[in-house]
């Protein structure tokens, strides 16, 4: 067994908050009717999901009949860009997008290009971040959505929504009457303040699980007057927008896990970003050969990811894995590929330096003597890999013998 | 208050088994990984998610790598419909269903018809069950899927899905290999033994809410050598048919739910059927002017669909809720319309008597007493609602005046 066991893969999933817990807990014994339904049973459990829904609403500034409750992001991601480009496909068939996107929301692009769509995907900078010129220019008359997102889940970058949503704005002050603006907010939701206003966008999908809910259940918000097509059909739940019973625990779990947020959301960013610049700043003072990726100011308070150079970061990982450390390999979603991440990619780096970076995501349980933990393993595996590594260059063995 | 609470809608949804919120509890909590995630907490939570595969296969005879996870019924009748013809459309684009499936099939149908495929209906008998020799006359060429409901979610009528099965293996034998049949079998699944080669079905749908494990979770069965197109697209989760990030807590407790069905089956319908059978000999003998809808054997053992002449469904449910007893119209999912049921419209009835009826559906918690209570409530409020309904005929007034 190890000495300790740290988690820091929240940007994978988070735990479940215990006081989180303890409401879903007495949902699923207590208020079991089926919202449809029109007795007792079921007016109760309806009541618990508006509840849900006005918490939701409120994390991010909307209107309760601007949420609908939908499995997790993927799902969230999916009906945003398939559900309003079907819905739209009158007006125009192209739309915009970043390469460093969720692998969701370039599927739904993927699929949307099969059926004959035009997709523009905008390169980011080496900063990670996306050029709202660019954005600009690749607007034509039949563009009907402009997808990018919040925050990315490899490397914490913030994408500048609000610049976007202006622009897409004007668009639609001067005339383009049929042109959105989608964020995928997963990483960003309940763990940054968001309001929907003020990002000025037309649809966000947020998860339950990236910040203490249970997995299971995301959320997608939809401007008043944006039209989407139904993906999951065949029942009147979330006012068409998505059939099938709904997940009343996950949803009241969600809702609880909204309010928390919002009641501990600056605590929880100051802390994580405590944490996170303590673990960067020993890291470097002890590391060397490193690069920190993406943008030092724009970007989640709670995740650092840093190319080790001379080292596969599944290596890394395992290793770290072994000391009772829990990190991550490029995103989740995509992990099981030996690909190297097309997120570190499209920074500009090499495949080497790709396959050598690492996601460092802190939470609201992790401690400073978690951070110190860390880099000491850290710092021990790191040195053992790169003695024993193929992609080691001599010169740097000769630094080392000769120190 | 009521004297006594008594819930007989189980067919809408049941409470969460107290042993399967209890295993539920320890996973959200203890069991957080991301499945994907490589290190110690994703491994755990992969092999949680296991070991609920096992389970759910073993309930209905099926291999581990035959059963897809989702969010529940809904998604698992569009992904198993619109997956299978999406990717099937080369070899054929016509499709068999009936006049009486679950809204999910009929809008996975409807859509599918919007783009171009032929969906033919065949009308059920007065008796509620589908004619064999209607789907051997129905079948072409270009057909690529029938899909037909094991058990009806409103009359609980049991479909002779193992003859279908026979004919579609034999068509299948003799050439036709791109045909496949699918059955929905949310209102059995946990509720019936079942056996996927006994019924020689292709794909299967469950809703593990309609056996005492939570809303949220579902699962498709889809038979080796099956292909799928999927709908939820962008991550490598569930063999590439369902995208997003595994519903962990939801699974785990549906693999529960599925163990305690398995053991507790045979038990649970002998228990049910005692109580339904009990209830509608007393309403019978009690109760004039009524028609049990559906075949009287063929039928799921806790479901009973009575009409009540002259008499709104609608009050009726609102008249017992208020002492207690739940019940529903039509189906829950259709709730909100005052449209008669159509389920009840084909069974060849009138409006009139499709309005007037009502499912009154048992579970493993309800007693002897609870019927007891049921029928003694319900007389009474037929009685009252009778009274003063302007549906009533005079000469019930007259017959009940002269008694």
């Amino acid at each position: 067994m190890p000495h300790r066991m740290v988690y820091l893969d929240h940007s994978a999933t988070t735990p479940v908050d215990p006081r989180v817990a303890a409401v879903m807990a007495r949902c699923l014994t207590g208020t079991y009717g089926n919202p449809s339904s029109v007795h007792t049973y079921g007016q109760a459990a309806r009541a618990a999901v508006d509840r849900a829904r006005r918490e939701v609403a409120a994390l991010i500034g909307a209107k309760q009949n601007e949420i609908v409750f939908l499995s997790g992001g993927t799902e969230a991601n999916n009906l945003a860009i398939r559900g309003l480009c079907e819905a739209a496909s009158t007006h125009g068939r192209h739309l915009i997008t970043s390469n460093i996107e969720h692998p969701s929301v370039r599927g739904a692009c993927d699929a949307l290009e099969k059926r004959g769509w035009e997709v523009t995907r905008l390169a980011v900078g080496s900063d990670g971040l996306i050029n709202v010129g660019d954005i600009e220019r690749a607007l034509r008359p039949d563009t009907a959505l402009v997808t990018v997102m919040l925050a990315n889940n490899e490397i914490g970058t913030i994408q500048p929504i609000a610049e976007i949503g202006e622009l897409i704005r004007e668009r639609r002050a001067a005339g383009q009457r049929h042109l959105w603006l989608h964020t995928d907010a997963v990483q960003a939701g309940g763990r940054l303040n968001l309001n929907v206003d003020q990002l000025g966008c037309d649809l966000l999908s947020l998860s339950g699980h990236k910040f203490y809910a249970p997995k299971g259940v995301g959320a997608l918000y939809v401007r008043r007057g944006v039209r989407l097509s139904g993906q999951n059909v065949g029942g009147h739940q979330e006012r068409e927008r998505r059939a099938g019973t709904e997940n009343v625990p996950g949803i009241v779990a969600f809702g609880e896990a909204a309010r928390v947020a919002r009641e501990e959301i600056d605590s929880r960013v100051s802390h994580d970003r405590g944490l996170r610049d303590r673990f960067e700043t020993m890291v470097q003072a002890r590391i060397t050969d490193i690069v920190l990726n993406g943008d030092r100011e724009k970007r989640l308070p709670h995740l650092s990811n840093i190319s080790f150079r001379y080292i596969e970061g599944e290596g890394l990982l395992i290793n770290l894995d072994l000391q009772g450390v829990a990190v991550s390999t490029g995103s989740a979603c995509s992990s099981g590929t030996l690909e190297p991440s097309p997120v570190i990619r499209a920074l500009g780096h090499t495949d080497e330096l790709a396959r050598g970076s690492i996601r460092f995501s802190f939470g609201k349980d992790n401690t400073e003597e978690d951070v110190d933990y860390v880099v000491e393993v850290l710092t021990g595996v790191v040195a053992r890999l790169r003695e024993l590594s193929p992609l080691n260059k001599p010169s740097t063995l000769e630094l080392q013998a000769s120190r």
